[in-house]
């Protein structure tokens, strides 16, 4: 009996479970070490029932999967991604946006409390960078920069196959590099952030600014009769050929340019992903994404691969593994997903 | 017998040869493995005699220093650093500005074939700042990042205590970031490089503007006298008090201010050191530097160490480790010497 339970253990499979605490979103999944989903589930964060609610509802549902796998796999850990700035020695979550009365709250210690298993928490851009890395575009590479494209501007770097922290946690906020230093004044006290050019607010600004200099009926007319007024609106209106709308969207370009050149000048990497939800825009900025990166990076220049056709979302998802001195940048491939892979991977890999 | 020179031969020291080969000096030097410079040479490097000559005065130097050290040091290697491109894989230089007629040449095999020694062929902004990590004001830190402010602005990244080459080896081309992306053109097809304004052939273009442009009646005075007009003659002036000469300075400090935004956003290191010849006009550069950088990082703003009083040179050479998670800003500390240091490194670590 006792040889047949430990042959059983040898063959057990490890898996990790992933956490996606997004403001809006509460996401869990399971993910075993082939990178087979085993399960995945979306709950609504209840932002506003409180901290210690979100936190019964993550409990209770990480339980629920550990207790389902538990005489089938052996749990590797808990990773949780978190929108926000996060204290890597303590697992604090110091200050996050979209989880308000969450400043300074113990998160790491309070899950391993309640779990009794080992958590890893991490910056969700870092865990998105992580997944798209694991599982995403940058799947044959160690190492790889993604560029978020949400409400902000957020990043991860992936180095030697893991996430790069820097000394305090806070490595990847490239959205905070200036693209235009006396331009939009930046939440972070800079100005001409990356994160005022090329984030879905920065979209939405810009066209009421289009709007208020004249000269942009398409964008008035779609301003008035969308009282939600989105970024995707304005890609709308671009790919149906409104000049103000692809204006905007090739401004998003250009920063993403001179972001993505100041990248590849100083860190000479393979691959760099853009992805989050205006990176869905992609047949719109990124031609003079390219044209700019092309002008500004002799290290871009010297070995660039053809400009991928417009459009070809096919071709990114397609790339073979490109070592032969090629940069390649490209769309994400796991959509909201990534950041869930990526917290799973962390708990895997161990940090 | 034989075993009292086996006994001598465990005993025996490991040395290396470090080489750094400038468009004017050629410079040479024998490090052992406590950092113990045994001896340093300094020849002229004879470019217009042409590449051959240039390389037999190299070999010839090496060899008599291997000859010397034969029987009391075991030789590791031979680094040598070299501005221009190479092509990490061959150990080519595929470029070198201030070595013409050198382009697409096997310097590593050709060495290597001469003195039947492991050679091993390095940028010389990336032997300069693993030098400064080694012996240098990076000493304490395991990851660093060095900009160069010479008559270009180089660089070089240090990840885990050892050069970050990127892809095809031409990482840390950190004067390649946009400062001023509607800026001054630079030789590199980009316009608003931090080399166009934190360079000292930048120093001295920005005083013929100001000249230009008039009012600036020192800095006229100073050019009409001299016929060398140089960077460090705009920074006697500067410190002198003059004010159009100190509004340039105060220039170079924004510009480095924005490239070490970016660096600190998105690199989050611990410790950055500014080398080069314009580095001795850090009286003049640093306050403006200081301000902008805390300006455009909240990384750094949130746990910058207090401004160093201005001109403790002394005072940087004493830092103690801090892994406090403050950020350092700081002079480099081996002047010309860093480069030679560094390619003795490498070969003693094994590139």
């Amino acid at each position: 009996l006792s040889w047949a339970i430990s042959n059983q253990k040898l063959k057990m499979t490890t898996y990790s479970i992933g956490v996606d605490l997004g403001g809006t979103n509460l996401r869990i999944a399971a993910v075993d070490e082939q990178a087979q989903l085993l399960e995945k589930v979306t709950l609504g964060t209840q932002v506003t029932l409180g901290r210690d609610r979100v936190m019964d509802d993550m409990g209770a549902a990480i339980r629920r999967i550990a207790d389902k796998y538990e005489r089938k796999a052996s749990l590797a850990g808990i990773g949780i991604g978190v929108p926000g700035i996060i204290d890597m020695q303590t697992g604090m979550l110091r200050e996050s946006p979209n989880l308000p009365g969450w400043a300074d709250y113990p998160v790491r210690a309070e899950i391993e409390k309640r779990l009794g298993t080992r958590v890893i928490l991490e910056n969700d851009a870092n865990a998105a960078a992580l997944g798209e890395k694991w599982l995403g575009a940058g799947r044959d590479f160690d190492d790889m920069a993604m560029i978020t494209l949400g409400t902000g501007v957020g990043g991860g770097l992936i180095l030697g196959g893991r996430i790069w922290h820097g000394m305090t946690g806070m490595a990847g906020e490239f959205g905070h590099i200036a693209v235009e230093p006396e331009g939009h004044p930046c939440g972070c006290g800079s100005r001409g952030c990356a994160e005022q050019y090329a984030s879905a607010t920065a979209v939405v600004r810009m066209a009421r600014e289009a709007i208020a200099t004249g000269g942009a009926s398409g964008l008035l007319r779609t301003t008035s009769s969308d009282p939600e007024f989105s970024a995707k609106a304005v890609y709308n209106l671009a790919i149906q050929g409104d000049e103000a709308a692809k204006e905007i969207f090739r401004g998003v370009g250009r920063a993403l340019g001179i972001v993505l050149a100041a990248l590849v000048n100083g860190l000479n990497l393979p691959i760099y992903v853009i992805g989050g939800g205006v990176a869905s825009a992609w047949e719109a900025f990124s031609p003079s994404m390219f044209a700019e990166l092309q002008q500004r990076s002799m290290v871009y220049a010297a070995a660039a691969p053809p400009v991928p056709a417009v459009g070809a979302r096919e071709a990114s998802a397609q790339l073979e593994p490109r070592r032969s001195g090629k940069t390649i940048i490209t769309r994400a491939l796991l959509g909201t997903d990534a950041g869930l892979y990526g917290a799973a991977r962390l708990a895997l890999q161990g940090g």
